[in-house]
């Protein structure tokens, strides 16, 4: 052992200094995020955030969440932009669905080795889709653990805490026997179901990230990183005009797995499958993989990110707003008494 | 492609089943960290959390933190109920420095395939320091990534939400010149200095994690298990009475790296390197790895956890109510005008 040359931290894998460097590269996107409730500068030990004033009894709703097996997508393309929108928007969602906006987010970024570029584009993404939400950024932990992760990947995990007037948390007690379901669309799988698309489309169609998806005119790459989107902008305004009664965000485990958890006791509802218009990506997964129609609605969003629980007498009105919004919106069923989702 | 058979979420390496029956064996442990302002049960799609009446002007603080490296000692151990309480001191510290005490936390694990038990273990790990900081479990994301961590193996991340009145915030500005550092003790490396730590032990001494560590009198599982503690209850009365002028939470960067933050600007601090004893672990492992000095303080806590900021009229009376509270602590130095941290 009198051979052994003095260890140090950065011979164990660790570059503190270039750990410092990539944070210093990022204090200028996370600035922009910034609102006057935001009291911490980053680097600080924990952020600070002032609870705004005007919440007449104020209530803090907060979610954690990964990105999943996305993110291997993201790794075969090199593209790093696009997985912190995905993440901070799938919070955004999580929480709206209770009726609360976003006032702040922290992600979590882990990886075996530290590239300062990588980490800047995925700190981008996220820093990005906290301006569209108007959430602050207002910290993160970036971890490097050697022998961790693979040459080239990463882990990335956000929480978000958002704030709502307690007499207006959606928690199923306004959903109504007879309301009608309305379905957003999503722009695709979001971030649920990426193991199994994987399997379809490396494993079994054998195909390449750049390759076009048979019967799409659109590569793998395209499909399969199309941003999970936010339905704050659009659901905000109806939101605040009391005509929604419940939302369901359609993430693991599809209409079937979500939708109950936007309704009441001894309520259940009835979707037809046929109102909306599968997208094509959902189908070439379906048929390439010959999975059956129940797993499919189970494991992915068939189309539908949202769905919002308007009365029948509103719907008129909610999906007038919805338009003016720039959303296609369908009306999908009804909540019935019961329990479960029936797809007829 | 005729005869491949019809592919499910299952086939794919995600079991939705065994992660809902994680879940709700987690729901009774979860229920017991529950207060007063805690309004949602597990299950939702975010966590409900009323903001406390009776703080003048309410702040958030929010940090995010790893466990990072020191899994692998856990992985290796086959030991999980230790690495959810490192996380959730690590974080409660992590605010504590701000002067906030904590109300929520969320946890984000991520395994490649979701084994029940081990899953049970780690947030019994967090649910447990949750219970002994005052602090709600309020939800937490379980993520099955297949193909992404190696068999038996997970990240484990989290993310608190605590509170402090805003003139109450100890943000540096307290903090004069002459005022006095006094130590509180480290349990062992707490969640720092991992990676250096593992390359000592394993490849430099080739040791496993059963084994003794020469010259100490406790094998290595249970040297670098050693939980990461919480500083907020021996702390909790010394800040209620004012006398604490700053926090500094020996994390990663050692004193020199984490001292300089809770300083104002152009302060320093010089630190006697003799005033306290260094653990004997820390010693062996800087023999083993022939380390140079300064980097063992660059990276590891060196048997310090936390450091006080007081006037010195009020040293003693700071250093009366830690013992009081059962905790040792040592005069380490004092701030001083300059900058950076002298150790001399």
């Amino acid at each position: 052992m009198s051979d052994v040359e003095g260890l140090s931290y950065r011979s164990a894998g660790v570059d503190l200094d270039a750990a410092d460097r990539a944070k210093g590269a990022l204090k200028e996107l996370v600035a922009r995020t910034r609102d006057e409730n935001t009291l911490s500068e980053m680097g600080l030990f924990g952020g600070l955030y002032a609870v705004p004033r005007g919440v007449g009894d104020p209530v803090l709703v907060s979610s954690a969440d990964g990105v999943g097996t996305k993110l291997k997508i993201a790794f075969l393309a090199g593209r790093h932009d696009t997985v912190g929108r995905d993440l901070v928007n799938h919070c955004v969602n999580d929480i709206l669905v209770q009726g609360a906006t976003p006032l702040f987010f922290l992600d979590y970024l882990a990886t075996g080795h530290l590239e300062e570029g990588v980490v800047t584009e995925v700190v981008k993404g996220v820093a990005q889709a906290c301006l569209e939400n108007g959430c602050a950024l207002l910290g993160g932990e970036t971890a490097e653990m050697p022998d961790f992760y693979s040459r080239g990947e990463y882990d990335l995990a956000g929480f978000i805490v958002g704030i709502v007037d307690r007499e207006d948390i959606l928690d199923g007690s306004r959903v109504r026997a007879g309301d009608v379901l309305i379905g957003l669309g999503s722009t695709g799988l979001h971030t649920n179901g990426y193991s199994l698309a994987r399997k379809i489309v490396f494993d079994v169609l054998g195909l390449h990230v750049g390759d076009l998806i048979p019967g799409l005119e659109r590569t793998v790459q395209d499909a399969l990183l199309a941003v999970h989107r936010s339905y704050l902008p659009s659901l905000r305004k109806t939101l605040v005009a009391g005509r929604v009664h419940g939302l369901a965000h359609i993430t693991g485990g599809g209409i079937p797995g979500n939708l109950p958890r936007a309704l009441g006791p001894g309520q259940g509802a009835r979707v037809h499958t046929g109102s909306w218009e599968v997208p094509p990506l959902f189908q070439a997964l379906q048929n390439a993989g010959k999975v059956a129609t129940e797993e499919m609605f189970r494991v992915f969003n068939m189309g539908v990110g949202m769905i919002v629980i308007s009365s029948r007498d509103h719907a008129d009105a909610v999906a007038n707003e919805l338009a003016a919004a720039g959303e296609r919106s369908w009306i999908l069923g009804e909540v019935v008494e019961g329990a479960g989702v029936e797809l007829v």
